[in-house]
């Protein structure tokens, strides 16, 4: 039950590092990229599909399966791992998001977040204590730590308001794990969530309050809502600066493949984002060379695959004209190979980055793909 | 290029036949079930999961394809089995169908049908030497004769018009294999389809008509489209006991699992039909006791496989109430593992028969299969 992170490399002129850690789930290396399993399924995705595209960790929802089928459902069915057949490690989240975003009517006080239902209306109420037995339930390897957060521009004073609430809150769900384990539950590891939207000086004064307590790893919250990538960057570099080298580092919702890149080169481990797989179901895929879009009429005669230099399953099979085809046609199947493809992209991508780290070579690394990134090279028609 | 068929046993108390034959894609196993991979895909599956549910032949769209994205794009990028990436055999029907019943603007005349195509309007031409064509350029293994189909009920003069067009039809398209032939294509098997609705005497004089001719196999065309399953088994009692035995005989457009036992039963040896996936897709899944609603309430807590007796990649390793889940949340991965279930379920029955066939004993099989198919056993919530 004892949560342990180990530190492999660190970058010499980056802030980007390589490490690992263990779950009952299995070993995780990072940087690791988590997709997105909201609802106990990676959209369109087999469990098979995910490991063989190299994935060792998914993210699921908290707030989505707590409403259905209902973290007790999960828990009687053996729990998530076993309900959904994902043999490797899961991280969820805590809810405080979507409970925010998805819900205009929710009232939060001192005890927690009162919410409607996005699905029926329903009444139902998150705490700090509730969000931590709520995964505890669904059976997760890392839960996430009950956060306050505000839709920014908000005024300095909400913003401080937040991060006292927030660094009360990871109080509290420490001391319900606490409890848990007294009765021989809550074995899973706890990542406390950092606050204090763009400002600096907020955000250091609640990780002042987070770092005191014994949490595994901590979060980078409240980031990529729209703050901008040049401030977005700065404080994850901040953050970073503050946090303990000896634990992960998880920034949350963010999938770019330029921003996975920024984001470890400032000392980040793991990401989540939907962003490449939900752009993948809409035809569109991020390749070595930049941004494909399936549908383009350039691609009916094209016989390469997505990226001529990727490796995954859709690429060693399927040319362009026949994703194209399931595209144009509203076939499934264009979705799941486009996915199958999107999952592999990002996780070969934080793996080739983890190598150059442990090579010593991660500048290098990053300007290569940076460059061809934006080279577009491929993305042109083929000549025919 | 010979197609050669070889019939291996009759059953003695029935109609039921084993056989198989042989294309430049493999052997294919009679009784054959072939899933429908309308628009160049079994919608939702991947070949792997095709192969590994024990499929040997699909079918595919002539009419789909031909226009969406044509037959000429399919023909340059190296034929359909390479465009969709699947290695078995494919059958192609003649587009004569799709023809009739996606277009209500349709112009039949002895050249052949001119239509709007249902995409965007554009007129096109099917002639029965433009099918045999389009099902060369595609690259099929077994094409079929473009026949021409009344709707019924229909005066017996028009059914006889058709039917006299149907063998004049046939005829044309086996000249235009010849000349394809002599030109070093048109390897591709040719069927026959027999016409005259549900009017006995007709379908024998277009049986008489066709028999003459060297088709590799014969069709049943012209019914399951509203007649009655009483009437519809008749047909096909009749078509099959005029059908010579050593070609094989084709029923289109049933996939019942009770109709396809008792089309078995009465000499057919292929068949096709959206209807499993389809209702997979929609969330209901034949069983070996019934017809399961997979969303159904019931199964919210059900921790046993769609069908506890089936072996297919869902049933081995998901719940009914993961299943429901996925279904009641809208998940892509829900109509996947349902239609996983769904080929393997028909392809596990024409197995089952074939191997009854083999062992003489159909007529028990099928008694054993009927009595336990309306049993509707394990449908019932497990007592929890």
């Amino acid at each position: 039950m004892t949560f342990s992170f180990q530190l492999q490399a660190e970058d010499a002129a980056t802030g980007a590092r390589a490490g690992r850690f263990g779950t009952p789930h299995g070993e995780v290396l990072t940087p690791a990229f988590m997709p997105v399993g909201t609802q106990g399924t990676v959209k369109s995705l087999s469990p098979e599909e995910l490991a063989a595209a190299g994935c060792d960790i998914l993210l699921c929802n908290t707030y989505h399966l707590m409403l259905r089928p209902g973290a007790g459902t999960v828990r009687r069915l053996g729990g998530l791992h076993r309900f959904m057949g994902w043999p490797g490690t899961i991280l969820t989240d805590s809810g405080g998001f979507q409970v925010m975003s998805l819900n205009e009517l929710n009232r939060v006080r001192e005890e927690g977040v009162e919410f409607r239902s996005h699905l029926d209306g329903s009444r139902h109420m998150l705490s700090p204590e509730e969000a931590i037995r709520v995964q505890d339930d669904l059976g997760t390897d890392i839960a996430m730590s009950f956060d306050h957060l505000v839709r920014l521009p908000a005024p300095p004073d909400e913003v401080r308001e937040a991060v006292d609430r927030t660094v009360r809150w990871a109080r509290r769900g420490l001391e319900e794990r606490t409890r848990l384990r007294d009765q021989g539950r809550g074995g899973m590891a706890l990542f406390g969530i950092n606050q204090g939207g763009t400002t600096a000086a907020e955000r250091a004064r609640c990780f002042a309050g987070l770092a005191e307590m014994p949490f595994d790893g901590f979060a980078l919250g409240g980031l990529w809502v729209g703050e901008g990538r040049t401030l977005g960057l700065e404080m994850i570099e901040r953050d970073c600066a503050e946090f303990p080298r000896d634990k992960p580092r998880y920034l949350m919702g963010v999938g770019h493949p330029v921003d996975v890149v920024e984001a470890i080169a400032r000392g980040v481990d793991m990401m989540d984002c939907v962003l490449p797989t939900r752009n993948a179901r809409r035809g569109t895929v991020f390749i070595g060379t930049g941004r494909l879009v399936v549908r383009n009429a350039a691609y009916a005669h094209d016989e390469r695959p997505l990226d001529p230099e990727c490796d995954c399953a859709t690429c060693r099979k399927y040319t362009r004209a026949y994703l194209r085809h399931l595209f144009i046609s509203g076939e499934l199947l264009g979705m799941r190979l486009a996915s199958v493809h999107a999952v592999h992209h990002m996780i070969s991508l934080v793996r080739r980055a983890r190598a150059a780290v442990l090579e010593g070579r991660f500048a290098a690394f990053r300007s290569g793909f940076l460059d061809k990134f934006a080279s577009r090279e491929t993305l042109a028609a083929a000549a025919s």
